[in-house]
């Protein structure tokens, strides 16, 4: 961290704020300079907020240079983590994963049904929420319990690892018991209540970014995670809210080379929220597939436009099965398998 | 809600999307045109979702004209509301309520004394963080319920009520019993078993906008806790996330002539946490209350440097006096009192 | 300047970047840090790009501690500019200007009577569009010369100076000969060469914010202006794109604390194309005043589902007279004249 | 265009709007609801103006059906347009295009230089800019002219077409003579007067997206250069600007499927600019492949840290034959040459 000190400030306060740093347990390197005097803080500044910094009137200028997360931090964990999900691979040079199922499960023949058929078509993990966050209490707010019921009999019957939205930490035993993947919602990506609480799992964790999350802020709440206990965090992009109209939100693939960059966590990507229409899923998937994204959880519906939301993003079964081919192609052009 | 319906589109598919919307319970007038039928619908269809409508393929497009929310919506309840905050008003043509405090209770003398300042210059209601939600889980999470003993004890001693956020249902008891008005964090607005909880009790709510919500999801939030029962609601504006960076957030004071045209709610705005600088807090505070803010809320701490957090954006106790006296200067120009 | 450097760096590419910086005519006072060595560049830096600096490898970080404009800098010129517009004084403790017509000229008649009757109203000065930019090439793009010659028209009547928008240096000279205030839309913002040109005569410029500039692109956009000669700059703020639906665009009224902070220039809001909604121009217009705005500019028309474009967002004569009122009782309040 | 009108509203305003629009040319079918009722209009809507419409205050509501544009609508030209720049085919199923080379032209022997690597490297037109967009007046603003003789002379010793940006009508004639494929920058994307001066060539144009403009606005551009005369227009996407800090702009991946759905133009993509970081081109290029798009253009410079200008973004031509190589993989792998 680099603190630029003002010329003219009264040396009592650069005093206080040194003493102060100081017993945060950081060395302090002082530069004299001409129009600013600068300090630079060595040791561990993840607990040191620059806003705080700020408040100190002496203080011009706070930079950090270390990033303030540890745990996801590759700097400090070099190798690729490698999450299992109910037997299923996730990140490093795995075989890309595919997760697909309805928007929200229906019935529980409805999820057994379209669960055989995502695997048919080469899907590994099922998706389908059991708890709903609509923006409109009168929506339907999903089946619930009964939900995740008809879930782990999709995976009874198909075999396949489960992943289910957990809006709330008293469902918390009830996702740990049943379901191989817990995801958390976008809007909960700042749930730090709900990330301690699932942090204090070793459940594999899906952390889906906020609408206006920061790319920093999102690993901050990996590590929030982390920092809990649960290692097993796997990142999902699904598109951060924009002015642009033609689509629901604006997908950011950048994230995919940043994200294995600065941390060693998976990475995958849901077409399906961040574009909000079934003809462009095609498309951006092979390009999740193409810049290096570990998997896909796309939204598949055997009769979308009676499904209970979300028909309009939702793909049939033979065309996910086409998009899973092409994307084949994709990851076999860069050396993977899927 | 008008719906366009492709020409081309297959008549059985028409027939049954047809069937499917009067079984919601809404009538179907139907306008045939050259390009395209058009389908408008009467009655309630809060309750009917645009995106699961767009999953059929004979449709083109969709159009809501009535508002998704009813019960936060001025059509149906054309008077002011006002909420009552152990016993100071809010809304309507009450006196503009000033609510101020430290970010975070740092102890009991600290929140005392602040609150006794605070007072002394004109707040009405005071507030402190005991629960604080922060990007890193490596800084400081607030005292927790000490922190919420240590502003009882601040009430006891001033007599003014206090506000503090809740940012999980598993303490809402101790809320309950304790604050007088529960703050709902931007992070949180869209945490909906949150809202449906706070929502179940009688206790004023001030609602803060999340980061990225528009002022429809805003208001869609305030129906969530209104339609589990709790008509207490009061609407904080504190700055969404935009491309800025000199401002931490952008303040958007359009939204107090639109919250006030389409609910009947009061509404507050937070100029700290919109512009995270002390120095432009006067001005915006300003702006708002001529703008027709039903109130503030501004950070105050009397050694901002000394803060435990977010010292850059409070006001020291002097600076706040003298913004409540050129706000009221206001207020009484447009007829209100402070 | 700050440049982190770090520590593993080639010592040929340190001492490359030192020279090339020295050539530059800055000094360079170093830090030895245990993490990262630090330079404090001392000098003037506004022609150097943190960008480029960042493009060594040797690099870790820049940051800016000078501000990147000189000119219109408060630190180098501490009194308030003034703009003398036509004889209406524009800044600094002048009384508020308002500025208001239609947004585009329809015919002499029309301007005349609009602008007769806004005077009456309390304008100073007459806005009116003769160059139109529109997003579609099938709108009409306004009457162009004979627009300018219909305003110069109404200024005849009235008395008034005349403001409008160029789009094109190929009739600066057009606008030079007849027009007061020259107008740079927001869509020309950072249109680098038209910058230029107006900066070349000493016409009074109103810079519009561009729908995505940061406050420091535009105040580099009026660097610009007067780096080419001419300081006579006046900002206008007219809202900046957001994911917010219910307005046009988002106003940022913190902007007018932080460009009298930052600058010596006047700025003057304009609430009608920020919220796209006459409804709203009354409280954002009271809002701007209160926030120490130095003019209004409004879109009033005296019919406006007549008007040829932009109705939706202009007042009739008889609310403008409102809202100059009540803007009027708000200047009083903080101690201007309007 | 569905118009929704209000039951209450007077009769003779819906009269008089009523003829109004006919007198457009459109014909008005209407339908008589319960709350509401509806005009449909049709006909070629292309020329009315939403915001005209809701300024009549019997209107409550405006949903455009078709599409504003008409030239550049797939709907009216089914099949894709293939532009040709001095020889290389951009679009349909011709080979992917790659444009590369430095980001300023800095003398002749560097430009030739370049070109010569690029081209070896599988790039089949170079970039250099001559005029250069800064924002600050201070930046070194480009070579100009002679930057433009250094372009022609790396196009004759390389034999390969040569891109350049043109940043105002008054160069328009050296472009022509000189450029092969000129290009519009985001920052003059709405630079109306721009975009009718190229429109009356016959030139290929390469139209950058603006910073924040949503992907009708930049179709809309596109449209003015077609409705002036001119059909050789190549969408450019690069970025557009938001909240994240990570990467200089946030690229919309996306607009590749839907710029190919909505029209019949070829699209290129920009990774320099979008991402602002040369770690990031490889991946965010393969993805545009995968995604379908017509071409890339990329930064490259043999000496980044010594380039005039944004070297942070340049690639060395090393990793640029790289990142051609794996880019032909990932084209192979979707059945397209490059």
């Amino acid at each position: 961290m680099i603190i630029t000190l003002k010329k003219d400030a009264q040396e009592s306060e650069i005093q206080s704020l040194h003493k102060e740093l100081e017993a945060k347990g950081v060395q302090i390197h002082t530069s004299i300079g001409e129009e600013f005097n600068v300090w630079g803080l060595v040791g561990d500044t993840a607990h040191i907020d620059e806003r705080d910094i700020l408040a100190n009137t002496c203080v011009e200028n706070v930079t950090r240079v270390s990033a303030p997360y540890k745990l996801a931090n590759r700097m400090f964990h070099p190798e690729d983590t490698i999450v299992d999900v109910g037997g299923v691979k996730i990140g490093g040079n795995e075989p890309i994963v595919v997760m697909a199922g309805p928007w929200c499960v229906e019935g529980d023949e409805q999820i057994c049904r379209i669960g055989q058929e995502v695997k048919n078509a080469g899907a590994k993990i099922i998706r389908g929420g059991a708890y709903k966050p609509r923006t409109s209490p009168y929506s339907f707010q999903g089946l619930g319990y009964e939900g995740i019921v008809d879930m782990v009999h999709a995976r009874e019957i198909t075999g396949l690892p489960i992943v289910s939205e957990l809006m709330s930490a008293d469902k918390l035993d009830e996702f740990v018991e049943n379901v191989d993947l817990i995801q958390i919602g976008a809007r909960n990506m700042q749930n730090f209540d709900l990330l301690k609480a699932v942090g204090r799992t070793k459940k594999p964790i899906l952390l889906k970014r906020g609408m206006s999350a920061t790319i920093e802020d999102w690993i901050m709440s990996a590590e929030y995670i982390m920092a809990s206990g649960n290692p097993n965090v796997i990142f999902c992009e699904r598109g951060i809210r924009t002015f642009e109209r033609y689509t629901r939100n604006t997908l950011d693939l950048a994230v995919i080379p940043i994200i294995k960059e600065k941390t060693h966590l998976p990475i995958v990507i849901d077409p399906s929220h961040a574009t909000g229409d079934w003809k462009y899923i095609e498309s951006v998937s092979m390009a999740a597939v193409a810049a290096g994204a570990d998997g896909l959880i796309i939204e598949v519906h055997d009769h979308p436009e009676q499904a209970w939301s979300d028909g309009a993003q939702s793909l049939k079964p033979e065309k996910f099965a086409e998009v899973v081919r092409k994307c084949t192609s994709i990851a076999n052009a860069i050396g993977r398998d899927m």
